[in-house]
């Protein structure tokens, strides 16, 4: 962003409305969930009027991207160089912000028919910004369809329990994961 | 279900209607999915009054309770006795019951917080029958966290992908899945 310093006096009352709309709207994503992501609950909570937030940003949609910018990226731990450490860390960091942000909600919201086209690249945003730390510790070890499987794989575990059994899976669901897909498990060969 | 033989009249006519209903609403639910599974829906498909259902099964759950009933147990392959094409078979039949059902929006839909105290053992109703194969066949080899993280990552090659990219996983994705499972990769130890 340029300075304040270098831009219109509307264009700097514009931005302070979005960095303030974004971070009200990425309170609301955390204390509630995406499905309360209202342009009702995000004005109250920035202490702007609804008719201003329709005015700029008159989709969920728009809300939920702004909620993201504020976000920045996920926590993404910093790697030890020992893959099974550092593939246990990505998958418990991606817990952690999957039951931050409710993300299997989003996701799920996101996959609503009823979300439209706009849907599909905030999708995509997330996905990205859940598997990056992943894909970079499974990049060297795994090409095509085998890093497409095992980036499923490991984001499954951590993203398909909320939905299948309604909890977010135990450290020890996690480590088994990890073991079993480079084949460090106490059942394979050393 | 008893024979009509030995039932008064109108458990007969409550059985022909609970079978029409249910038939009825498993069609609604195959052709519009879970989002569109409505009494208005479900009664004009089944040929009843709105009332009618309304009275028997007064919620979006009791509709989904009777399509599952009508549905029966979700299609499994034989098994032939090799892990690794046992293991490819149902992930392709459950890839194939995830379309034919939409089961992601289904699991998306119980998840909602606003589906009640009704939808978690219709979540794991789907769950046990989505995961019934692999557990027979992963059980033998997999135990305790091992083998829930094992069924959270087949299950999640098949039901994440529709999430997260909006795409069902291909062949490739299932093959190079099991192959990482059951350690028989090309980059592994034979």
């Amino acid at each position: 962003m340029p300075s304040s310093a270098d831009m219109p006096g509307q264009d700097v009352r514009v931005a302070r409305t979005r960095a303030d709309v974004a971070r009200a709207a990425l309170a609301v994503l955390r204390a509630a969930g995406f499905d309360d992501l209202t342009h009702a609950r995000v004005a109250e909570q920035a202490g702007y009027s609804k008719t201003t937030l329709y005015a700029h940003w008159p989709s969920r949609l728009d809300l939920l991207r702004l909620a993201l910018d504020a976000l920045g990226t996920l926590p993404h731990p910093r790697p030890t160089g020992d893959l099974r450490t550092d593939l246990v860390a990505e998958l418990t960091a991606f817990r952690g912000s999957l039951a931050d942000l409710r993300l299997d909600r989003v996701l799920c919201g996101l996959a609503d028919g009823s979300a439209g086209a706009d849907a599909a690249p905030l999708r995509d945003r997330i996905t990205a910004e859940a598997q990056y730390g992943l894909r970079v510790l499974l990049a060297p070890r795994f090409a095509g369809a085998r890093l497409d499987a095992a980036l499923s794989m490991l984001t499954g575990v951590v993203a398909c329990p909320s939905l299948m059994v309604g909890a977010l899976p135990d450290d020890a669901a996690l480590a088994a994961a990890v073991d079993m897909l480079i084949g460090s498990g106490e059942d394979s060969v050393r």
